[in-house]
Order: C-alpha cells, then sequence, then structure tokens
C-alpha cells in the first residue's frame, strides 16, 4: 500500500449500473426484458442461428451487431461437426455468465482483477439422449467450474467474490433450477 | 405419391446412430461423456471462450476446429456489447439441440424436411439480477420456443417429432430441470 492508490478499473461502469437499479426500483415495468434466439435448420444436425434484437426498458433494442452461431454434433457423432454442440453453448454461457459477475462484483468491491479464467467440465451419460437407457438424463449429470484468479485480494476475498456472482447469475440461475420451456409448432 | 420414391434425406446418418446406439449398449463406459469451455475474461463483462477438446468414447476427442465466443453485456447496461449476452447463448444451445433433434427423429422416421426454423423468446425480470427484489429469480421465468416446419408430413405427424426431440434433447433437460454446478477457485 502507498499513499497514491491507482484506481481500480476492471472496464465495469458501477455507477452506471446503480443508477440502473435505483431507475428500476422506481419503474420496475422496465425491468421486464426478453431475450431472442432465431435458429434455421441447415442440414443434418447443422444449425445457423442469429442473435440481434430483444426488448428492455420498455422498448424494442438491438445489439451493435448482427451475432451468429453455428451448432453441429461432431464427426464421432456421424456428424459434420460444423459447430460446437449445443451443449458446449450451454458451458460457454454459464461461464460468461459468472465471469461478467466476478467483474462487476470486484469492481463494486474495489478490488483489481488481473487475470480469470475458467473451465468447465459437464459430464454427460450418452445413454441418455440415445435412447439406451431411460433412467440416465439426456443433460449433464455434473458441472463443474474453475476458476484461475490474479487479483489485488485475499483467497477469501477472491472467494467470496466468486460467491457473490454465482448468487446473481442468470445462467447459473437458469442450470441450477428448473425452467418452464413452452414448444410450440405453427 | 409416385412409384418412383426419392430416398428421404435430411442429412442425418441414421445408420451410424443406431450403430452407435448398439455398440454402446455392449460397452456403456464408452458413453461417458465430459465436454468443455474454457473462459477468460477480457475487460468489464467481455469474456472470450473457446471449445475444442472433449472426452467420450473412451478416450479425448478434439473438434475439426477450436470454436471461439465473444460474449458481453449490452450498452443499456453500459458495457461495450462485444458479444451476445449469457442467457442468448442459452437460447442459441437449446433452439440448436431441438432442431438437431428434429432432423435426427424425421430422417428416422423417413419424413423429408425442406426447412425449420426456431424462434425462442426468454422472459427476464431483470430486478433479479440487479439485486432489486430478491423474490424475483436470476434467470428466465419462462422460455417460449415457436417451429415453423416445411416438411413432406402431416401436421400432427411433425408434431410428433417436435415432441420427440425435446424428449431425448440434452439442453431441454438442462434447461427444464435442475443440473449440480460446483464453483472452486483454486
Amino acid at each position: 500500500m502507498t499513499a497514491t492508490e491507482t484506481p481500480v478499473d476492471n472496464g465495469v461502469n458501477v455507477e452506471a449500473l446503480l443508477g440502473a437499479r435505483e431507475a428500476l426500483t422506481a419503474a420496475p415495468e422496465a425491468a421486464s426484458f426478453r431475450w431472442r434466439a432465431m435458429c434455421e435448420w441447415q442440414n443434418g444436425t447443422h444449425s445457423h442461428s442469429e442473435v440481434e434484437g430483444f426488448f428492455g426498458l420498455g422498448e424494442e433494442q438491438r445489439h451493435r451487431t448482427r451475432f451468429t452461431f453455428d451448432a453441429d454434433h461432431p464427426q464421432i457423432f456421424a456428424s459434420e461437426d460444423n459447430g460446437a454442440t449445443p451443449v458446449e453453448y450451454v458451458l460457454v454461457g454459464l461461464a460468461s455468465c459468472l465471469t461478467a459477475g466476478i467483474a462487476a462484483v470486484a469492481q463494486n468491491r474495489q478490488i483489481q482483477l488481473r487475470r480469470v479464467t475458467a473451465t468447465l467440465e459437464g459430464d454427460m451419460d450418452v445413454q441418455g439422449i440415445l435412447g439406451i437407457d431411460s433412467d440416465v438424463r439426456n443433460g449433464f449429470s455434473d458441472i463443474k467450474v474453475t476458476y484461475d484468479i490474479d487479483a489485488d485480494a485475499t483467497p477469501d476475498e477472491i472467494k467470496a467474490i466468486v460467491a457473490q456472482s454465482q448468487k446473481r447469475s442468470a445462467v447459473y440461475d437458469i442450470v441450477t433450477n428448473p425452467t418452464n420451456v413452452r414448444v410450440e409448432v405453427v
């Protein structure tokens, strides 16, 4: 510690987030968001998805650009491996949600992050999706997330940041708790 | 219907999948898969994830190429919008999983698909993630998936294909049922 401290900057605008929290507390109807994805089948197990528009703060919003994603199954499943598998997309969503939360919480706690990496492992018995054993679930039996974090903080402070990120993470909630999904055909 | 029929081809090698099912029924230990993602924090809420290796059929496997993904929060959350949001990645995973299943089931049922598109909408009250109201969950309150399918089949046959895809979908299971997630810091 020195008398002249460098301001903590993790690139998260905490003031704006706290301002948004205040504004949405006063106008909770603006907190209703609707996120969207469009998916078009290509061939075999290969599909192409796009993400661009969403609804929030009472009006239609748009990302700066359209984000596109190819998904497929790997060659060992007799597919062409034209993209990550659908379950790997879920791991990417979980990793990025927890990591964004870590940056935001660290900023709020005035802790400078230097490096944050996560390794995610999702175990799956494919006897489920192949219909071999109906007692085996289709999804992951278990997911392990391992963080390696270099920050100006004690190990306990770092663990507390990760715990707080879990507590506020949308995707952690989606994966660990059930969500109602309606599937319709028009 | 004519006397000379074109073979149904949705690009899915059903014979190989049925062969895999037979092989894994005989050797269920080979059905243990481990999917992975690596994530590295960039700045603010922006992270970069990679998917390449996975474990399955008793050994290390590799995608044909490394797939990379940027995730971020949008500008209305005072972020730089350098990628899709983490929750949109979950929608992409769900869309691509159900769509791959539709192609596989249709092939198995000898139904030719012509066009399959899905629109996904995930509703979320961001009072949860912002910590405004602890009774509001962080994740989606509800997800709606709408399929528009052009195929050589009756509406009932198409609905039955979609229902069977849901029944065998890994990501549908992950989203609709709880999964244990362990988060560790090394």
